[in-house]
């Protein structure tokens, strides 16, 4: 499914890609299933980028996001799964993707990735 | 109309230019209109600037950010343009700009940008 | 849909039905969808109740409400619906569920309904 | 301008009339205009009701607040006119209306009125 | 000094006297002077008052707290001096004012006096 | 197990029968074990009582809720067993104990009884 | 000790006991000797009263307070011997100690009692 | 025990070794019991680490934290040894381990280790 | 008056001058006038200190500060005058004050300033 | 007095001394007397240190801290005697005390010191 879910990502033009500046984006309400349970999981997304010639439109990104409300996903993947996603849409100076999960069984988790530009 | 309105902004002498040093100033009561959906849209705005020979004036700040609430402008742009702005009229040595917008679509969008003086 | 949703409400005998006390289960994991944008909502609801001859199952409780993941269902009918299931099952002496929904347009929302026991 | 703006407001049929119940509304994003001194004031409406025969929709409520934006009004007519006019075309069994405003010269104002249904 | 201060308090016409509704003004940069030490006590006031005819004017108010700034008063002086000047030139409904001061020798007083009208 | 643990809480003269006055009393490092997953609880409990002849001596009551550390037992039972346990052996004139218990599968729970006195 | 140590609590006239009004005491740095262990004790106290004829002097109830600072005793006699100086000199309308004391063992204590005046 | 306690610990293979990315998984409800006094100590536990080849399968960890329930152990001990062996399963490339115990006497204690990878 | 203002501040002989430690001095009830409107400002200072051969005095500190209590100054003279005051009397090897006023107009204000040694 | 107290501190072996790791004491309930006005101060104060080859031991800490509750001195002087103390007997690779004392004054001070081992 994920060269179809990637395509959703829209994206408009940075009108400032003389400067280096930050965009962070918080997705409080992420919701995917647990594919060993099958039990629904909540997390809270934090976007934070340095956009180079693209900035991600807002309405595009949420509609992304729901798509994975009913995919049976670890937490490990989909994190790492959005932010090869929006490396691949943006093109960003620097990206990072914290996804913070509600607690299971006592536990929480965050997952925490950053994008590393070929130089 | 951005000419017009830096002129808005006015500033007094910085009394103690021998000594680098750091105002900050937060504005929460910013408000514009989204361009797209004619909404309004509300944010935190939070200036740190290090004076170089002037000051910007509070009340003219107040005064200048007051033109944006029917202003359709997107995140991005305002926030590059009040830094555009205060960095014209202030010329200072270092200025930082942190613009907070209000959930919408249960989305939160923080911008940062950041004036690099000519050495 | 209704009938056969709440059949998934399992009860088990309150061993202390001599005594008032009371139960207060809050699920802030809760989410539908809204029947006009299709879009999902988010909300947190506390269930307060004095038991009778039955107590809700929590696991059952927690399948329950995720049948409404994937339903188009108002703000109001969904606080009111869910207090019917509860009260047909329990025959509680009190009950009283409120439901708090995340901000949408900049706006959030709290229903809260209490069952009147006949008596 | 008051009953153009009355008009604004839309309902719909509370489908569990039979049912005492409440709902709360808050609304961090309200501003208007100061009449003596031409600022924008801030504030948070609360709006707590229980419904007789109608709800009031919350896109309307949203554009009818936005009417405010550039209006001079103070805080006590603020607060008692938008009460009168959720009355009018909710009638109500329960209705009150908090409103906290920002601080102005170091001083903080909450205005909160009641609507008395006639018995 | 009272009778001169006492007038300081402007007052404007309540436009909905048939209606009670509630005012509540918070002023936490209230100062005097400790009429044993000299030194400078600091408090937040919390101004309660249901409205009859009259309503205060804020910067009236703020100013008239001013006054304050270099006397010499106890706190439960202060207190029930206020809600005195308050009461006479409000004649109000209901009238409640709460006095919080910082702490002094590790220790915080918290005076707290209500109006009774004359039924 | 009941009564031998029971016998485990110790009790020494209230010197002021006299007065009604209030004790309350929380054990936030409060487990035992689930008997249905045999996996641990965890809760915070919050006793609260006025006291007649006997007060509950705190390190005998830390000594008692540790015997539930590998007992399995129900939410709603622990919480009436030791509410029957302390009103057992202080016979007080009030009695109220909370159970929060922490989250699981994203749902928490409190239970809340109260001791009645016979007249 | 006792009657010496009431006699640190000086009082000075009410000059409003026309009206009931209230004066919240809070004193976070009360530290005494537990009788069992020797070991210090810590708490908050909160005074609450109604003046009638006289108001306690505030420096010379810290200085009554620190007299407790090596002194062996129990929570519940040091809550009630407190409130019982405090009656003796004050002879209040209302008055009410709440003492909540450090954690100890993981349990947290706090003893709460009223003074009723004879009718 | 040890040997054998390492062996519960189960893990799965990183599908994104490429990546360096940090996971962090905090347990607030481990509980052991103190070697000297016989009584159970409570602490939170944040495991932060860099996978290489292998993360941890979270109900392994879960478990193969109960198994300290009701094992005699001290604060330094714990965390060294958990450390030990999460990063004797995982290999990973970086490892770090905080353990917050809960006030016992009024004082609290954090021990925080980290796991230097051989180069 | 500034001459005459920094011989109030007091200092006394810094016992442990082999070592580099700080003293950060909080002071929440700075009161000055703003001179253009001649309204009070209400400002939390923050001195933070490495001492070399003296320290200051914390009752001279606390006279020092009361004598802007009716002076007309701007918040970035205000911090930049007590820094260099401090600055002379203490001649210390670090030294930095941060002035954090009360808002006004919907805009607050920070001012942070650091002494630089001669080296 | 010094030399005795120090002997009061008691030590164990760390038994993982080949790695460097963290061990942070909070103690909240630090009191001793002002040699100036013989009034009691309160304080709370962080240890932070990397173990060498011996750990203190978490009891004889706090008796050691109980000997100041009736000792005259002041902030530095007692921050830094207690740093000394624990570098004495610990020989840590590091060590850091903050401690941060209660309001006098309106003012609030914390001492910051840091033991620097001889290379």
């Amino acid at each position: 499914m994920s060269a179809a879910l990637r395509d959703m990502l829209e994206t408009f033009a940075n009108q400032f890609p003389q400067r280096d500046y930050t965009i962070e984006i918080v997705c409080p309400e992420f919701t995917s299933v647990c594919p060993k349970t099958g039990q629904p999981d909540f997390g809270k997304l934090t976007i934070t980028y340095v956009p180079d010639q693209r900035c991600v439109e807002l309405k595009s990104l949420k509609l992304y996001l729901q798509q994975y409300r009913n995919e049976g996903i670890f937490y490990e993947h989909v994190t790492n799964r959005i932010l090869d996603d929006l490396a691949a849409v943006l093109q960003p100076r620097q990206l990072r993707l914290a996804a913070a999960f509600s607690p299971r069984g006592g536990i929480t988790t965050t997952v925490t990735a950053q994008y590393q530009r070929a130089q």
